[in-house]
């Protein structure tokens, strides 16, 4: 068995972490801290891991293979700093390891990066595009949950030369994207039977998905890239619309217009095991609970452009699913391993 | 008293025309019918309805001065025309006279207009556009709910000049939109906690707002729009997320631009009684089973996009609300008379 | 008009003070405080309130006809006594005045009473059981919300002594009954598609319950009451399902015995603006963002037990529209005055 | 590899069965029926199974070990009857089998029983109660929702005799109880925000109830027994609260008396591997998606009554999940095996 540790298993994406990974068969969770509630057992922070004998620590003591760290920014690459110098695999689920420029991150992160040494180590990790980089990766940077719905969206169409990078990307997101902060905005009375749209000055996950865009682009450049958050009356999900403009003259106009994209897209992620093309806009529904990304591309009808819709659910594609596909192929493992659950609908 | 019909009050449009009148201190409505439930007291159809002594009604038999149609578009223009002929006045919350090129209600309602010799008399009942035109008219065409709440996002925008007519609108609504109609679609096991993208081939708003924006533009010309409407898990309310490319050198760069562009928006919407710019992005749940509209106008990061959010309750301004203040502009009262219902929150 | 205070507006029961008061054609509110958000407008705050001139202050300066109180239980009776004392008429939301044992308030609010004598000057504000003590009181213990809905549940079958006091109360209450208090049970993710009960131990407004169960009680002695409140992923509303045993020989067998109680009950309640029987169980959504109460008096298959389903607003009934409905008594205007609002719906 | 055939995969039982044989490591599911969908990929009736190769067919044309029936009652006496003549093991989540007299049948179900000479061999699917049966048992009756909610939350009070069976179960249930059937009463709009009970004229789950409290008595008796259940504005969980008098001198007062309870309770459920004793009262959403139910036995302030209140998810513990447990115990596999699926949280 291979030997886990989470860091910070007290917040929405270490508790799914822990859920995911109890069912994994080839590895063990051997600690979790938390930020809270350490010295508690894991079922008394959260009734449904009950079942679970683990104790919240303080710290990982014991040596483990792999850790994951689902800490807020900055504390995380502190924390992580010493299982990199000792050559543990990290997976990051926090951002400090995203952005590859430390100007970006202390503009955006308020604060000098903690370990800007590590920033040229770490692999952005969404597997459908960095597969082959994530193989012999130590660090793993897991995206955003925002970004994840977008980057997939939207990778084919701009590998493939398909639109003009000006691009716009309105994201619904359920109100677990927020974390498990107590906070009079994610207070149920405030929130249910209310849809808002935040974030417009400038979301943390806009220079991320700029960066990650900008390195998809065929013809380089850089992309004019506006992202509008939205909050959704529910418990999780994320649903993207994409907006951008085709190219003239790329594609046969009407339905076979809508035909070739939607191939276009088919080929693309051929054989990708958490990627599906839809014939019908997807529901967010559809993936709760699962690490499948729902993705149907189609053409406006002006047949000038594009729109995708993209649909994930945040705690697990969004996060802590695909921190654990990445780390089956850190580890060599089937990428499936552990994942292969299905949606729970309705 | 003025005299009142409804003709269809067993939707939710119908029901929420009921709701608002019988707070009007100037109206009485005498007649309401109902597809379903002829016969039975209001109250047993709608039991918030029950204190109210009406009973739905095969027909309006008795004479109206004004007349509101609730019914679905086609249905509605029959109903309506022994009224407009008769000089009753009339509110159509249906489609049926929204479009002026009878070929385009044909395309996209399916079917030849049952009155195309009255579609030039409608006039489009948005009063913040067309206050004066109301003044005068016989018959409105009540706006769509989601043209209203794209329009009043747009209008400034577009009256000053200040984008190329390049328009995305991403619009989220709750599942009263829907109407009452009983489909898998909105049953409450499938639609709660999700969030979906539908009408992309072509929405039946789309054309509506298409005319519109039109007629706001400075330079005449044909705009490009882009709709796409959500369906969110709440019962009422309407965000609209509107996108579009600022004029080069139209505006300072940075927070100037931003206070500039919402300067316009509050001079435009000066003295409106039912349309506040808004300091921060709005939630829908400050207007629920309210009249307004709150706009917050904004320059994305990049500098050259407009993005401008709206927030309406779909039932009150975007249908039934909106019909009472048409009426009260047709009848001389003052346009707010029975429609300072302040919001329900939480 | 008359000149009222509110102390208090920034919690839920005080902005909803304030949304039934704007539209009260008698009165005008003075003065509102808040215990944050001293200084700012009131639409600050409350964004569904912005259209209302009115600066949220540190108290209340002015004279005042009548002061409402919406501070916590402790705090409201501190602030309320000067007014007692300078003759205001007094309507207290809180729970200090509503138990008249200062012992029983020292054993469930743990503390002394802060003006033990005005105790006994209080008057239970249930105008439906109390009216005529409600005409000269100058002081008025609104009730709570859950006794509000078990009380008008329980009242007919206790008056005609129709059960033995064996009493449960079962009740579901949405969120906005806890308040705005920023808590991790409140959050929307954790409390969202969940239901559950608590204080089990001992609610608060047990001892209400009981207090006035005794005192409807015609034969006296103390009844039995078992209370579990529960809460359930809405925001507005309680639903109250109350069990007790039907005395013996009481009632006609099956049908009959069925009518028979509902005919009591309705006569019971007869004329009262606020209180309607209803032929099928209640939905809360029927009452929402209005002052009525839902009865449905049933006997169950058995023959042998009462049920009897309530349905409140627990903001409006059971709080700020009741406290209305209170002052309009006192201050001797019709009792409907400014709370004829249709419930919302849907 | 098991063979399977799942009559009526197509509704929210059927589904769920599917879902939760998926990763059953020791049967396969080779048909799969459906009343509307015959022909269809499973996929285009509930995307969330797209990625699993299954045609919905028209009847299970090859031979299967094990047949579950998730159709409706009467259908599904008749559909199973072949399947029961060949030998094959039956487990049906109809109510078909559950109640053991062909009269109360009739009397509930109207209309006879269509194969009642086999109401004498199907065992009741609850194993925390029958497993021993269960061993050797060719049809098993899989319970309701709402008795399998109740009847573990009762059992060890009644089978150890703490209580008279004057019992009230009031239950809280999720909107997928209804099934996926298309009606107003399950539309969004009408029943978010909103919760009421239903079925207090007798529900069909309520004789179910009698009788196996009838059997759980250890003295002998008829219990009288009152049910009412609440629809809530959540998907799926089914929370029970169940009132029954203690008899007298049985327990210590106070503190002590819930501690001792709460021992009998642990007792009686000692090495369960799907009930789980808590300390605080469970909320439904801790057993989201899970087999588990969640039991928190207390005494109410006057300790003279039993509360107990369970949490299940209706669609799992509640149907599909029981179903797959007493598979288990039918083909001598470890009970759990393809349900220690933790729950989905948040």
């Amino acid at each position: 068995m291979i030997r886990l540790g989470i860091l910070n298993v007290t917040g929405y994406a270490g508790a799914e972490l822990a859920r995911i990974l109890h069912a994994h068969p080839q590895v063990k969770v051997i600690a979790a801290t938390g930020r809270s509630g350490a010295g508690k057992a894991l079922g008394q922070v959260f009734p449904h891991l009950a079942q679970w004998d683990i104790t919240v620590a303080q710290e990982i003591a014991d040596e483990v293979d792999v850790v994951f760290s689902a800490l807020p920014h900055g504390a995380s690459a502190q924390a992580l700093v010493p299982f990199l110098e000792s050559g543990v695999l990290v997976i990051d689920l926090s951002a400090d390891f995203r952005l590859r420029d430390p100007q970006e991150y202390a503009q955006w992160y308020g604060g000098e990066h903690p370990a800007p040494h590590y920033l040229g180590q770490g692999v952005y990790g969404l597997p459908e595009i960095y597969r082959e980089r994530l193989k012999g990766a130590h660090l793993v940077a897991n995206p955003g949950c925002y970004p994840t719905g977008a980057l997939l969206a939207l990778a084919p169409a701009l590998k493939e030369g398909l639109i003009t990078p000006d691009i716009i990307v309105d994201a619904k997101s359920g109100v677990s994207g927020a974390g498990r902060t107590v906070d009079l905005r994610y207070h149920f009375s405030e929130v249910n039977e209310s849809v808002s749209a935040y974030g417009l000055g400038g979301h943390r996950h806009l220079p991320e998905m700029v960066q990650e865009i900008s390195a998809l682009l065929v013809e380089g450049g850089r992309p004019r890239v506006t992202f509008v958050p939205h909050l959704v009356p529910m418990t999780r999900g994320i649903l993207t619309t994409c907006y951008a403009p085709l190219r003239p003259g790329g594609l046969p106009s009407g339905e076979a217009g809508r035909r070739a994209v939607r191939d276009l897209y088919e080929q693309f992620y051929q054989g990708e095991p958490f990627v599906r093309i839809c014939s019908e806009p997807p529901s967010t529904k559809h993936v709760q609970g699962s690490n499948m990304c729902l993705v149907y591309p189609t053409v406006d009808a002006s047949g000038e452009r594009l729109i995708v819709v993209s649909a994930i659910d945040n705690l697990v594609k969004g996060a802590a699913g695909q921190a654990v596909q990445n780390m089956n192929i850190l580890l060599g493992l089937p990428e499936t391993m552990g994942l292969e659950i299905p949606p729970l609908f309705p």
